[in-house]
């Protein structure tokens, strides 16, 4: 991949309701990409796009990302076998954020795919109780049945000079 | 609202995997708020939240963010009405990510709350077709039944010298 080649932005109307992409990528050169389960809605995962990112993801169907911590282009499945295939990409308003909607391998005959490094179905996996001003002493609960697969057997057991995977 | 009041960020696996909210503010004090819709999942809008955003979504359960074009906190549905009350809010593993599931008040007997303030029930109303290049003669598609209120009347007619509203 060579060219990668968008829309120019044009007038806040053209941007915002027209039918170019022109994405608009951040002073670090990302837009926020929301990644959903396709079939039930779960929101799965909040990453990063550059344009090589974006521009392939478009073009194969399959997830890929920029990481910001390995500051490198990011094929979401390439160590851990757990691709995501698209089954829609969206685009909001002022389009500096997309939306794929993805269906994932299945970890098992009943077990989910999985998209977090922790092993979780989803990175979202604990809730922050709602009616209280936040303060050190508040406690979040876990909203998922658990992890889905062991991070240690997975991607080996991390050293201690690596990054993390977000 | 003096005292804001967040655990400190602790290990890596006190911060993925524990029970204490540590957001992971980035350089511009923000993190990433994504909205959906409680009741069948559609990401409605992806914006950003301060640490004062965050706790006020937090303590009164309405849905509160940080408008990087107005540099202000900015309460959702301040000017249109279109409020978000929240049925939970989950924090992702690395905390500088939260997803917030709503409710909006509908805007007729057969209408759905709308998020986006061009109309739209969500912002991310327009797809991407898949499968080649992306090019400028790409057209992305409406994913939608078009707009469900006139911002003109929600919000009167933009003045030339006002900001986006994102």
């Amino acid at each position: 991949m060579t060219d990668i080649s968008f829309a120019p932005r044009g007038s806040k109307a053209e941007i915002e309701e027209g039918e170019r992409l022109s994405p608009k990528f951040d002073a670090d050169g990302l837009v926020t990409a929301v990644t959903v389960d396709a079939d039930d809605g779960t929101v799965l995962m909040v990453a990063h796009m550059d344009a090589q990112a974006l521009a392939l993801t478009i073009e194969t169907g399959i997830a890929h990302y920029y990481s910001r911590s390995r500051r490198r282009l990011w094929k979401k499945g390439e160590e851990s076998g757990h691709l995501q295939t698209l089954v829609e990409l969206r685009v909001d308003c002022d389009q500096d954020a997309v939306v794929l909607r993805v269906r994932m391998p299945p970890l098992g005959p009943d077990v989910p795919g999985a998209a977090c490094h922790t092993g979780h179905r989803s990175c979202f996996f604990r809730s922050v109780p709602l009616g209280t001003a936040p303060s050190p002493e508040l406690r979040l609960s876990v909203n998922d049945a658990g992890r889905l697969f062991d991070p240690a057997k997975v991607y080996g057991v991390p050293k201690k000079t690596d990054t993390p995977r977000f």
